[in-house]
């Protein structure tokens, strides 16, 4: 909450396959430095771990029959557009299954523990340069009541993804009661900016956060709302 | 799409007052340049443009009401918590109405055209420097499925909210055929990171964006999504 940002693309790391290690991969084409945030796209993850899988994009059974399959509730349905729950608990379209930027045949899933994919590759960073980092890995979701997508964090290492500022006196003294405020999401929204959707950028590295935001924590524990805490679903 | 981006909180303007020309507090304290963002927090555009109501803030019942009057529907109540559409078409929490922050006994509203609000900001620094810029009003929000607030876009000018990457091809030569960003969303959510909540930072700069986001529109009209057209409402 101090000094200023940078966010900077990680270029140069070219299209991802099965058994890419992205650690490696990542600190080929970039300098990090301590307390920086490495963000990996869902995607990229996705492909070094394998979770790609054949369909034909022509057959919509088929399509809709894959998205349940990744799915724990299917929320809403308009036409091919489902919103679901997925197994992590993620809402988003068609449970985050991606028939784009894959070569004709194929779909990407989400990865199957985003959070632990970011703790691998923050491990492997840190045990290749000494220094401490936290790693994010992004998506792109569409949102209620708002038209357009953003990034968010599916996973994260080495950061609290929700800073509680209850407890922090206002300017007027008097105690904030209430915010909380979801930076991991706040951090892959920033990356999406220098990342982009179809320009092959894989990664970013967010640079200059409030050194408090380092610490532990998971997406899944700590920014999945419970089912039965939600007031919209 | 392309280099990198720097977020800088623009300090020195302290606390705002009403009938304050928050276009000159921000040149005073800050250098601009050809294409920035200039990210401003609906407080302080409330507080200059006066939308503070005098409020007893142990009156529960008048603060309900106080809520349910910025509101246009209520959508969900739990105790004391109103997940309400105000006049805009935002769905938030309590209207957006603000009880800290502020001196005991008032609460700050939500600026009354935030898209207006920021033309006006923007024509006032452009005339002052003969340069080219965007302003976005930013407000804190909670979201569905996600615990912790993030900050959007309440009001922008110069810059299009919402880019169309429909039509654009993806790495593997097909159309993507749905991918719209709200940048605005990820602009102020990239700027909240500097501002933070407590510091008495009511603005920020964004450098780097994309040339070709710079444009028309609006919050109002590209990004809030239709009562009708939302499977959430």
């Amino acid at each position: 909450m101090t000094g200023a940002m940078q966010i900077t693309p990680i270029r140069g790391i070219g299209p991802i396959r099965h058994k890419d290690k992205l650690s490696s991969l990542i600190l080929e084409s970039t300098e990090l430095r301590d307390r920086d945030v490495v963000v990996v796209s869902s995607k990229a993850v996705a492909k070094a771990e394998g979770r790609i899988v054949a369909i034909d994009h022509d057959d919509t059974e088929a399509r809709i029959r894959l998205i349940e399959s990744e799915a724990r509730r299917v929320l809403r349905r308009r036409g091919e557009l489902l919103i679901t729950e997925t197994h992590h608990g993620f809402v988003c379209a068609n449970s985050g299954v991606d028939f784009s930027n894959v070569p004709d045949g194929f779909a990407v899933l989400l990865p199957m523990d985003p959070d632990r994919s970011a703790r691998k590759i923050r491990d492997r960073i840190q045990a290749g340069l000494g220094i401490e980092i936290a790693v994010v890995v992004s998506d792109t979701f569409g949102r209620s009541w708002r038209n357009g997508v953003t990034d968010v964090a599916i996973g994260c290492a080495g950061i609290r993804p929700v800073v509680d500022l209850r407890g922090t006196g206002d300017m007027f003294g008097r105690i904030l009661k209430t915010t909380q405020v979801c930076v991991a999401d706040q951090i892959a929204a920033a990356a999406e900016m220098v990342m982009g959707k179809a320009d092959g950028i894989p990664a970013a590295v967010v640079s200059g956060i409030d050194p408090d935001w380092f610490g532990q924590g998971s997406i899944r524990s700590d920014v999945v709302r419970r089912y039965d805490e939600d007031m919209f679903r």
